[in-house]
């Protein structure tokens, strides 16, 4: 999906949500677990009651692959049922991968050849040539850690040189000439808003993929303040504050709720900035 | 497997030798591609030919995932026959893995119970709540990822603060408040081997883990002088110059021949530095 196609998205639902499919097999309603794949049937019926109110889907590699080759076998099932019934809905590989350059062209293969996801969340610490790899591919993103939402973050990512330049920063500004904000996004935590201002200014055009609003605590009128550009460029994930609004037999109907609430508060913010 | 038990495997074995398992489905011989499960049936043979000279494996989860849910299957096979037939060799799951808390948990659960691996290793970006809960778990092993053996590595992890400390340092300063050397290794690559020195006056105890010696171009010998410490201290990887040696019917046979060349270097080694 190209910068453009997104933004039409964006338009046309006046929304930018991104549902975090971060199915945990133990925090899904406990009737879900005598069906035949309990994953891929939870997340079947949380994209078709949030789908109308989201503009893109982020599995998170770990929920399934901890279930070994069911897991597997249900996040495929997920990608395909979501690329068959809203093909026009932008799927993020949340993933965090990152290597030596042969082996990230091996994770390029899984994620926009074995699936046909559209982007993939990268880490940066190995530098140019373990994100490269992800960069060769047609109308596919890198979705690149700079800032992110956790606790942590604080122990390496405001580490600063001798020019006063933060880690953080190195890497939006680094891997500019890498790519462009025509296939690189950059992942900055809802709950470090107060930073958006100054990341804007290094990458005033890039998207951000912007998680931490939710269960973590960010706000999401803060980060349309700071973050948001006259493209949007905005994609903010709330996983648990949907997945979970319910865990009896209205679950679904309850994510759409939740789904719909942030998709209300967010189009009166793109609203607001004269996007829509 | 404890960090005394792994020394005593090196001793036995006068090698510390770690195969990576880095099973490219297009770099195995043609003819394994008309078995039910090449990338299985080619690591069984590998293994079986370099086990005498070996004490770690470490599958590189990208060659796998590339593979979707065979691949999966192909890395879930090759753990339990190395479990059922080589109890005693350290098994490393090559993931490069880190995440916020929650997702980390996922990880740490996928690694660690669904397949039974000692360690797995972890890039730090995200600090102190993304490695943390791999660190809960008895006789399994974090390794960090300090200063990695690719060219990538002078984008940030030689970043230099005001007080002249790198972010690799940085790295293993901090992260030994996380844990100690009974549950850390570190990666360090061999073709920054001149760095060595100053990184074991940082942490003098803990085992490293080296990629980088052979196809990347890194020296045994450098590395085993610079990296060593009394309990050897040093996992050295070689992949591609032992899985490809030959890519005939004697694609096994060569590999276990290379391997036994890369441990009577390391017996020699391990004897100049009197830990023999």
């Amino acid at each position: 999906m190209t910068k453009s196609q997104l933004f039409e998205q964006i338009k046309k639902k006046k929304s930018f949500l991104c549902v975090g499919l971060d199915t945990d097999i133990q925090k899904i309603p406990e009737f879900l677990l005598d069906t035949s794949d309990p994953q891929f049937y939870f997340n079947q019926r949380i994209i078709d009651a949030t789908a109308p109110y989201t503009v893109a889907y982020k599995p998170n590699l770990a929920f399934y692959e901890s279930n070994g080759l069911e897991g597997w076998n249900s996040l495929e099932k997920t990608v395909q049922y979501l690329r068959e019934k809203y093909p026009d809905i932008f799927l993020i590989a949340d993933a965090k991968r990152g290597d030596i350059g042969n082996t990230s062209a091996m994770y390029a293969r899984t994620f926009f050849e074995t699936f046909n996801f559209d982007a993939v969340t990268i880490a940066p610490y190995m530098g140019e040539d373990s994100v490269k790899p992800f960069l060769g591919y047609d109308g596919k993103w890198v979705i690149l850690l700079a800032l992110t939402s956790n606790k942590g973050a604080f122990d390496f990512q405001f580490m600063t040189d001798t020019q006063g330049e933060k880690l953080f920063e190195k890497v939006l500004r680094t891997s500019q000439k890498w790519a462009g904000a025509e296939n690189m996004m950059y992942v900055v935590g809802a709950t470090k808003a107060e930073e958006l201002q100054g990341i804007r200014q290094i990458v005033p055009d890039h998207f951000l993929l912007v998680p931490g609003v939710g269960a973590q605590g960010g706000s999401l009128s803060e980060v349309a303040n700071f973050g948001m550009n006259n493209q949007c460029g905005l994609l903010v994930n709330s996983s648990r504050a949907i997945l979970y609004a319910s865990t009896g037999a209205d679950f679904a109907e309850k994510a759409g709720e939740a789904a719909k609430e942030t998709q209300i508060e967010m189009k009166n913010l793109l609203k607001e900035k004269k996007i829509i």
